[in-house]
């Protein structure tokens, strides 16, 4: 598997460098791994800090800036960052109004962000944490106890991004944020596995006519494999497996996600089939995003989440927002 | 080869349906293939219609909106579209200021503008054409007398959308465009082929350890084969491709884009071993833009596209936009 990078031990330390160059609205700290908004911390504002293994990308370092993250901290591909990094983070955003850290709900990720959330109220910041975990495709996996955290990460991080903008204070941040992951549900599909660079072959075994259904972000299995399914086939099981699970009583936010090797000509049509499906199901679609946002490197497939929102959730999600990967508003 | 779509013939509508379905900012005619911005015509304003073969996305499409593009003419897969639907897209958006058509140097697309142009001065619309071909790697090839137009019609659609939405004449915004594409260089390669829904199996054969320099965006042959190289050497090689045509004597504006099925840490890593070759070569970058722009379906690789910017030109670089796929200051 021919990759464009240099060596796989500095794959992330290349791309944080690449990141730099390309956002000087952003303090990209490459040798503790941290990536901050350049006016962190906000006087009076709660900092939001994010982050996971990479190979997501833009997820979480994409997200970083007015309007959402704070923070981002990347750990190795695949990989949770380390508490030390976290914590570092954590303090870098602090502005006395205390922190909520998102985490999505991968057993590393979730012992990391603990610990880091131990180091940081040493320090004297103020810490709240809520847990991603919007996957219906399976209970428990190679990774995760309970549900995985998947492509909701970008609601809660968008949506309770705004709230602190706004100025609300670390409760209320922390309460929308878990309104959203509690609103929130994803299924993702797999044509093709992704390959890492430290492996270089592929992180499962996809024989050629069959599809994996209900796919985590990191090749982790997922409910059935099943003979190739057409676009709108696909569509219809995802939504059924989201619907089924949410009972959505109000407009839903569609996130129509790629997982990094799937063209955006394919994307835009899987929109297309699952905006019909979601009509089927009687559910009113108020905002959809589509492209590659939490992505498994290059992996084929796509997934989607949806998030039941209420006047005040679709406000914050349409509030102004000044990221790398998401910019509308300002 | 898997897709995530229904069965070849209708990857195009089906897109299409999907994008009216994400974009209500967007008027999107699926049955003639045209995409407009809603509020076209805009009264006093030149309208910038461009289009091509589809499997490029975000481009053309996705540049449609403020400050950038006025309608997209999306053809079949790789396939130019037809003059009486550039025609139509030249009526729907002509305010009696005129149309420039954005078209890039290949033989199909040269030949159904120039028609184009023809029906719509027919209707009474004034025309202009400026044609993009940045791609240094070759002279003539499969598709093109003369070099091929790739990445540089971001930055064509970009400036002198700008220069339009701040009202300036027809002939001013032609000459910016042409000053644009003629200060502008390209250079790709790929690490793996892309595969068309039509076809189905890889568009040529790159063997395993090898990589294509100077590769079109659909698959065309570019310079020369060789062993697999790091992103480090083909950043290099890229530079040295660009700046030997070049010669830039002020600062540039850099495109770092996937062709499509490179995940975003790669590029990002490539980009900073871009930065540091253009360092070297003495060159300044005011402006860095990382991500997939102008693809080629799934083809693993790269492109750089560098275009040299005075004052004014970066002015309008940085004026408000706001498409799908580019967005910042509104």
């Amino acid at each position: 598997m021919k990759m464009l990078i240099n060596v796989a031990e500095t794959v992330v330390a290349d791309a944080l460098r690449g990141m730099a160059a390309a956002h000087p609205e952003l303090t990209v700290d490459v040798d503790n791994r941290v990536i901050v908004r350049r006016d962190a911390p906000v006087a009076g504002k709660v900092g939001l800090v994010s982050g996971g293994g990479s190979g997501h990308e833009p997820l979480h370092g994409g997200f970083v800036g007015r309007g959402m993250l704070d923070a981002a901290c990347p750990g190795e591909i695949f990989t949770s960052p380390v508490p030390d990094q976290i914590a570092r983070a954590a303090a870098a955003v602090d502005s006395g109004a205390g922190v909520l850290f998102i985490v999505k709900n991968y057993t590393g990720d979730v012992l990391n962000f603990d610990m880091a959330a131990e180091l940081a109220e040493d320090e004297g910041v103020q810490v709240a944490k809520v847990l991603v975990n919007d996957d219906v495709a399976v209970t428990d996996s190679l990774f995760t106890a309970g549900r995985r955290g998947t492509g909701a990460t970008l609601f809660v991080e968008k949506i309770a991004g705004a709230a602190a903008e706004e100025g609300a204070p670390l409760e209320r941040v922390e309460s929308i944020a878990r309104q959203v992951n509690a609103s929130s549900r994803s299924f993702g599909v797999a044509l093709a596995a992704c390959t890492t660079p430290a492996k270089g072959s592929p992180t499962f075994d996809l024989p050629s006519g069959e599809l994996e259904l209900g796919i985590g972000i990191h090749g982790e299995p997922g409910r059935e494999r099943r003979r190739m399914m057409t676009s709108g086939e696909i569509a219809d099981f995802a939504v059924d497996a989201v619907v089924d699970d949410l009972h959505p009583r109000s407009a839903v936010i569609a996130l129509v996600n790629g997982m990094g090797a799937t063209p955006l000509l394919e994307l835009y049509g899987f929109n297309a089939e699952v905006q019909r499906a979601l009509a089927v199901r009687g559910v009113t679609v108020a905002r959809t995003l589509v492209g590659n946002y939490v992505t498994s490197l290059d992996m084929a497939g796509a997934s989607l989440t949806v998030c039941q929102v209420d006047e005040e959730l679709l406000r914050l999600w349409d509030a102004p927002v000044s990221t790398p990967a998401l910019r509308w508003g300002i």
